[in-house]
């Protein structure tokens, strides 16, 4: 009897547990219960249809604390709408709605006396969702063994998927069923300097899909800091993913104190392939700027000492004298030079001289400092300092040579994944890029992780991540990382951080090269949470004529090139080839040359993942506007209109696009450029070759310019 | 026939494998031979006799790498000898002298085409060899995965051991045979907030030893510079020790980079116990001071708000009000504040008082800062920023208070083993010092290492303890770090390293008790590589009296505890109980005002390890004398000479004694004060009670002063 009144007691203060949110729009459902056992669960319905069938919350737990799977009952709902409107410090657009439908749900564990809170919010774009610990008596200090979020698919869709990896993304992207990651998976796992898989059905975010009723589901995570990366999981007989979070050396996965909350567990949602690409969902789950003056933060289009290092034209190194060396012991200036090093101080004043010459804001000086001998693959702790330059770059000299010129230079850290002596250095670093005029870093994670036993996206490192770039915010310093987190949306709350890797770069073209559907998945996945420095405008594919030893071919056309400045979004662009490459295409190089690295507007025409994405841009604070269109394997046909332009005007346009042979693999330089005159009712049919796109500038006509052009 | 010629010509180009040193007064002989297989080994006779018999040298590699430690012939070998006199910045001597003859053997590999030397350093004091690694082609990069060095004992020695351990010092010593170190283990291994142990007959340097012949023999390092602490691991059927290094998370045992060095490895030996006690080998063996101005390096006695904390009559903490807390999030100024805080400003001034008044450099105080709610056990990476006071700590009054006063503030930071969260704020942590004016800085690794997988005695810690030290350097900051790597002689090279715990500590007299000889045994051992801030001078020994629910008893006298100022050379000794304490023996407390904490010279009149301990020393720059007499568990009468003193003259001496009714345990506080005239022809017959000791003052009698005083 006494279990009874208590059972009746329990169930009379339990809130009834079922909860459904509607999006802002009503064409998304989120439905929140607890079932049996008071284990809490959610699905999404997207237009009557379910998208995320019903799917477990929870967490395994560590050091015998008990779990939080079960045992829970609803304890406190609140419901909410929020609706504002942000302005990006850069960005594909102007300003930015955040609009959503919140619903939190306080879950109350009796057995433990514990609470967690689900907060979900639903955009019209779909729905983010995370964990809250409140602060409380009986959950304080907990680690996690794993989160068990799943996402439960509603049918075996379509993936372009990469190999779960705790130590890289550099992966080629796969299109298979769900139920092929597994026999496809040994395929799609290739050599990386670091790399890590865990499981054969686990892949990384942001995974994009596709079900057979055409609906495109991205799912990612947003706002992730101080926390494990978050993988998904293949149950492929159920086809139920769950998170699968990065462990540290322990095998524990997320250190924890409460208050605190985890990051953003995303699912976006269109039958429109282009919604996807357009989704800002992720960005608005990200605290707004926590930079009150961001004044200093500023696109940059740039030209860089380093192409010639990846193909192997040049090297990093500066000396061959030594079996290694020792930063501080080592006289360089004793050491006789290896006649290949390419940041030497000539070679530098001519991409400064280019890049005044050409327009472009800076130049990126790779093996500038001491230590590139023996800088990989070794553990070595102490291997650069960031501040030493070598004997033959001059760093005054070209410091004062490059203010001349207008150009400003772009520092290089590469810190050999050696993170405790990257930290060591890094504010002396930052001053010393200061004290020479420098205000954007690329950095770099190349190898195996020190500390030993941690990986690239275990927590430990999300934590140094973040930590270099607030650290760069103090200093005014702008931060590309490569081979570091892919971005989850950060930048609206440290804008300085302009760019990151984290996927399959244009270096894997030298590499072995990279599909030619590359750049027509990137944007559906790595690119939601924030801009890639995907350095392109290669237009020398032949890599044996940079470097006899290198075989490596380019997979795109020249004109494919010249539409990525435009389908991959970045504010940090890089012209990545040689000047003397540029110099023997003028014509084409005049788009690169042309293209803004900043928006007022973006519009998406085409898109399909994997195969075709066309984007249309307005450069910020202008009426011109740029087109980009890349393909896949196979050659297209594209269609556009323009009636993204202002009615009534008349535009030029100069339609940078592959020649009717052009072909990424056997004439990858066959592009025809032709100038025409567009209004917004102008419509274009534009073959595309294999591997190949397009690429447009609009500019209005004046009305000597549009003398003697043909309408389109 | 091809290899017959081809070994006759290795042969021929050989160089005798044999070779012999000996030390400067001829009492040692030290042999090296390449032995079958070409193992190279060494032995070590002290007058005549084996110290180390024939032991191998050598080091099993990891990542597949040939070992080095076969296959070897000599290549070349060199002879020197070595002498100087170089003065320490602070020391229990005015001038050391460093007199060695060495041998380096130069050791090929020609299976691996690979070179190592072993350097040998011969003292009138024992043995330090090394091994070196010259820059070569095919040893560049490698992975130690033990190194293999033996210490091959004579006999079945009495060992004065505490438990090899990779994360504590802070064990109790266990005297034994040495054959009886693996039953004796399970009791020898106390509890500890971090600890490792590895092998049941595993044991740590300095090792103390002593031979049924009488022959004292001490086993540590010295320059432990970027290499895994070395343990010694007893195979107790041959009584061999081997070297066991302490791993890294995969178990790896240093990560080395040729050109370089390991530590030195040192066997002190004599005959004459009180001869281990003087030796400067461990301090010879490293590099002279790397500080070029040492003119802020001062020796220091001091108080502070500490021992109240380690008795539990007030908290390091100021709130109970959360579970926990977070930086930069909890407002503390909002907290209620527990009223236990020892660290409040009214407190502190309390002891800066009683620092002014009684003629103490300076006032340490511990828990100043935010974060002691949850600092302990939790893996919390931002635990402290090591800025931040709490509301009850005035730092800007407090800074102006102490300078009024003329003490000088000693700063305190806790690492909570968050170790990369130090070096984080390292920087701006020492620049707040100079800020406020601290010079000296306590530092604390309690707790398991982050990152986790480290040890406090792996490479990586190592490599950490050192850029502190280095760091602080920069700032002209010294350093006191406790839970830290036991010295090995490296306050030479860095003389701001003032102290160190490393080693069962005067706290640990409230935490149950120490042995009552454990203060007879620590000169032998611990003290061999740096000094000890042990916190002596504990004058209230029943601690229930400070804090009812501590149940612990200092076991020592009060004599014990004025003695140990004397026998444990330090150049930073704090006065470690309550002003309240002192002010109830007065008298007593006299000796801790007047006792020197810097010395022009030093002797060591009786000495048995674990049984007694007298040193006379010598204060800086006057003709004062300090002695000093500890005991062991039990009583015992101390038999000394006063011929140290200068001849001719007389002197007052003031003896703290124990009664002759006290007792460690039973009646610690009786003590008898008496003076009396002295000159180098005096003698002293003194009582020392179990776990007592006494303290003398010898000042030059002015004829006033000494007006009524009988000669001893």
């Amino acid at each position: 009897m006494k279990n009874f009144f208590i059972t009746g007691l329990l169930l009379f203060i339990s809130l009834a547990s079922g909860q459904e949110l509607r999006s802002p729009n009503g064409e998304f459902v989120l439905s929140f219960d607890i079932r049996n056992g008071g284990v809490p669960t959610y699905n999404l319905t997207y237009k009557g249809k379910p998208v995320v069938k019903e799917s477990k919350l929870g967490f395994e737990l560590q050091k015998d604390q008990y779990s939080l799977i079960d045992g829970f009952r609803v304890s406190d709902i609140k419901t909410s709408s929020f609706d504002e409107t942000w302005k990006p410090v850069w960005g594909e657009v102007k300003t930015i709605r955040n609009h959503y439908n919140e619903l939190a749900v306080t879950l109350q564990q009796d057995k433990a006396d514990r609470q967690m809170v689900v907060r979900f919010r639903l955009f019209d774009d779909g729905l983010g969702f995370r964990y809250e610990f409140p602060q409380q008596k009986n959950l304080v200090y907990f680690v996690i063994k794993e989160e068990k979020t799943q996402f439960a698919m509603a049918g075996d869709h379509t993936a372009y998927w990469i190999a779960g990896d705790y130590d890289t993304q550099e992966y080629d992207y796969t299109t298979s069923k769900l139920s092929e990651i597994r026999p496809f998976m040994a395929k799609a796992v290739t050599a990386n300097v670091s790399q890590t898989s865990f499981s054969p059905t686990g892949v990384q975010t942001s995974l994009m899909l596709k079900s057979n009723e055409g609906v495109y589901i991205n799912l990612h995570e947003a706002a992730l800091i101080d926390y494990p990366v978050m993988h998904l999981n293949l149950d492929d007989k159920n086809m139920i993913f769950e998170s699968w979070l990065t462990p540290d050396v322990h095998g524990d996965k997320g250190y924890m104190q409460a208050p605190r909350t985890t990051p953003w567990r995303t699912v976006i949602v269109s039958d429109d392939a282009r919604e996807i690409l357009a989704s800002k969902m992720t960005y608005n789950l990200n605290d707004p700027s926590k930079i009150d003056d961001t004044s200093w933060i500023k696109p940059v289009k740039y030209v860089g000492v380093w192409w010639e290092m990846i193909t192997g034209k040049s090297s990093w190194s500066y000396t061959n004298d030594y079996p290694a060396v020792q930063l501080g012991v080592t006289d360089f200036t004793k050491a006789k030079p290896n006649g290949t090093h390419g940041a030497n101080t000539a070679n530098v004043k001519r991409y400064i001289d280019f890049a005044a010459e050409h327009g472009f804001d800076g130049v990126l000086v790779e093996g500038w400092n001491v230590g590139w001998e023996d800088w990989f693959g070794h553990h070595k702790d102490y291997v650069f300092d960031f501040v030493t330059p070598y004997p033959d770059f001059d760093l005054a000299g070209i410091r004062d040579y490059a203010k001349s010129k207008g150009v400003k230079m772009i520092m290089h850290h590469e810190t050999s994944s050696s993170v405790r002596n990257y930290e060591r250095h890094m504010d002396e670093a930052y001053q010393f890029m200061k004290d020479n005029g420098y205000d954007a870093v690329k950095s770099g994670y190349v190898g195996d992780i020190l500390p030993r036993g941690e990986n690239h996206y275990s927590q430990w490192m999300i934590n140094h991540y973040q930590y270099a770039v607030e650290k760069a915010a103090e200093y005014k310093i702008m931060v590309n990382a490569h081979e570091a987190v892919r971005p989850t949306g950060i930048a609206r709350t440290y804008p300085n951080l302009i760019g990151n890797e984290a996927a399959r770069g244009t270096e894997y073209q030298s590499f072995g090269g990279s599909k030619p559907n590359h750049v027509a998945v990137l944007p559906f996945t790595r690119l939601l949470g924030g801009p890639m420095d995907y350095t392109p405008g290669i237009f020398e594919m032949d890599l044996s004529k940079l470097s006899p030893s290198n075989n490596s071919h380019v997979n795109s056309t020249i004109a494919n090139q010249l539409a990525l400045y435009v389908t991959m979004y970045s504010p940090l662009q890089m012209a990545a080839d040689l000047p003397e490459n540029y110099m023997r295409f003028p014509d084409a190089f005049q788009f690169i040359k042309d293209v803004a690295v900043d928006w007022d507007d973006s519009k998406y025409i085409e898109a399909e993942p994997g195969q075709y994405i066309t984007a249309a841009r307005k450069a910020k604070g202008t009426g011109n506007w740029f087109v980009g269109s890349v393909g896949g394997e196979q050659a297209r046909t594209s269609s556009i209109k323009f009636d993204f332009l202002d009615k009534g005007k008349t535009y030029i346009a100069t339609i940078y696009a592959d020649a009717s042979n052009a072909h990424f693999k056997t004439n990858p330089q066959a592009y025809v450029i032709r100038k025409v005159l567009v209004t917004n009712k102008s419509k274009l049919s534009q073959f595309v070759a294999p591997g190949g796109g397009y690429a447009i500038s609009i500019t209005e006509a004046g009305k000597d310019a549009a003398k003697g052009l043909k309408k389109l």
